[in-house]
């Protein structure tokens, strides 16, 4: 909500109500956590609704106390709860009563613009998969994620991070298209620059899809107005060079993960360093000012939310442990891109894409999509 | 040096001299840290000598400014420089000439009992293949690298981070065996643990090479005596779960640089936060000691320096950008590698192992290796 799309929009714009349907159920922390993030993502914004589904009576009694709530919450009861070590193909099978379930349904029946859940990733994409089903066009899904970056917005978008073990150059195409709508919608990029994850700047390194994927994700730069700035490194990622990291779901799963890792074992260290003496603690407490400045900007709360790509319809996957806070951001994120759209933006955008190669003279002439 | 190696050294250990073969020429910055590093170490460690490749005349004047180098360097001309942006193919046709090339025949002449070079790692890697020859039994070598991590001696071995770009299971249980050796002599660990690098820590999850790799892998583990953890994800790689990450090269080389990179974001990021007011500048001053030992934890200086395995000989990557405390870094773990004799336990252990499957019971004897 703070950044601005530069182009114009097709669809609805802010100002008209935007419904979210909300797994309340499925985290780590239970419902708790998920009401008290979604009053506060209601406080600051008058246009959300909510359908939240899960333990009724629960629920109501948790959405009673909070005052930004009243009267813009459907509250649906939902039996069944899908555990965080639940196997994707049993919820697949078994899965219909649960409060991810209905909250998949909700995006797929209209009622909602965007689906959030914390729930178990695996699960969540096996049902938005089977519920929502791939857009045209679109043969993997991917889970995109926005990563701190020394972009003078903050951050980098990166995806797959974990919707599938493989891609293919193809596959990798159409990630990069995708992605360009996200930065568009999600960090307000009018040409976000692309870049293709590999081991080695030079071009002659790296396996041979990547290889595919280079050329062409280069073929279509100009036709969707993206920059190809080629391959980037790790080291890469929250860089200033690139706003968008296309990669195979295993190597971002890795990557994310190993970023987060880091930067915990760093907070951690940091921590443990500042209550080493009594000087060092009252350095501490004359830091505090700059820790919280530090933390604000590496805050992984803040860039909570994965957003599953290629369905259709959206679903933002929020952190299994994610405390009010970080469900407060993965809202505000269902609502810009619910707002903005976002569905259907990507959806027109692999269409016009999807033979690249074939089409490439036709579309050349047809810039009005997004 | 500051760890032991619990079990026995059958090899030469500490006390005798120990020569290393320096490549002085191929880094970023020329080979002036490099001797800074060199002086560094020697001051340190009375048992090591070196026989120094490049430029003779600027080496023996660089060299003779430093007294703890005394009497205790051999410098041998080398014409040619490796550049940073050499490609391996021609370095392997056209690079007989260099300091690279030099340095590392030292260690397949044995003059000296490992190499170490802060050149090009494509270009190393494959003189160093062209010029040792990998070890019987090895298929890929591998690059191991420490990581810092939660446990008790601050890090961890991730192995390979960027010798190929594709390992299939075999590959992948020659790792663990080669990172077992490197845990027992650069950690000091009896009994390493090995994870293998996963999406998932469930094991129906990832790709068909790791579930094979993850039955070799456990069945290994009696006889080679380490204990097998299963899957770890990225945010393990830091953590006290394990001590020795095995994945391929590709998604190695990808963790090593994202980790780097969000460290230095991070890094970064907190001098900002310091810099913001006076009264963070007040508390910068006074956190000195704090982060002096925060950095001193998580300086990658202090873990410079990527271990080439499955080779006739040992060779260590400093990185090219490294000044004299990386350099120094480096020098230390080919001492340390050098003094136990780590080329010949490595040799040993895959020898043994070769065939895991078919000689397991003849094998299950053997406890005498290393």
């Amino acid at each position: 909500m703070t950044q601005n799309v530069a182009e114009p929009r097709p669809g609805p714009t802010a100002g008209k109500p935007v419904t979210i349907a909300i797994d309340a159920m499925g985290g780590d922390k239970g419902p708790v956590p998920v009401i008290a993030g979604m009053a506060r993502s209601a406080a600051k914004n008058p246009d959300l609704r909510f359908i939240v589904f899960g333990d009724k009576s629960r629920l109501e009694s948790l959405i009673s106390k909070r005052k930004p709530l009243s009267g813009r919450v459907d509250v649906r009861h939902a039996e069944g709860v899908v555990t965080m070590d639940a196997k994707p193909s049993q919820v697949m099978r078994n899965g219909k009563n649960t409060s991810m379930w209905a909250a998949v349904d909700a995006v797929r029946d209209r009622e909602a613009a965007v689906c959030v859940s914390c729930g178990n990733t695996g699960a969540l994409m096996a049902v938005s998969m089977l519920r929502l089903r791939k857009t045209e066009g679109v043969n993997r899904p991917a889970i995109a994620c926005l990563w701190p970056s020394r972009n003078p917005n903050g951050f980098n978008v990166m995806l797959d991070v974990g919707a599938d073990i493989r891609a293919d150059a193809e596959d990798l195409l159409q990630y990069a298209l995708m992605g360009t709508s996200y930065a568009r919608v999600g960090l307000g990029l009018e040409r976000p620059r692309i870049g293709l994850l590999n081991v080695g700047t030079e071009e002659h390194k790296g396996r041979a899809e990547l290889k595919q994927a280079y050329d062409l994700i280069d073929a279509a730069a100009d036709t969707a107005r993206f920059d190809f700035v080629g391959y980037v490194e790790g080291g890469d990622i929250p860089s200033s060079r690139v706003d968008v990291v296309v990669t195979d779901g295993f190597t971002g799963n890795i990557a994310l993960k190993t970023g987060e890792g880091t930067a915990k074992l760093i907070s951690e260290a940091l921590r443990e360093a500042f209550r080493h003496s009594v000087l060092s603690r009252i350095a501490a407490v004359l830091a505090l000012p700059s820790m919280r400045r530090l933390s604000k900007r590496i805050d992984p709360r803040r860039v909570n939310g994965g957003v599953f790509l290629g369905l259709n319809g959206t679903v933002v996957k929020s952190h299994g442990s994610a405390d009010a806070t970080g469900v407060s951001a993965a809202i505000k994120l269902a609502y810009q891109l619910g707002a903005a759209g976002f569905h259907e933006r990507v959806k027109a955008r692999v269409a016009s894409m999807s033979h690249p190669m074939q089409d490439q003279g036709l579309i050349g002439q047809n810039n009005g999509f997004q």
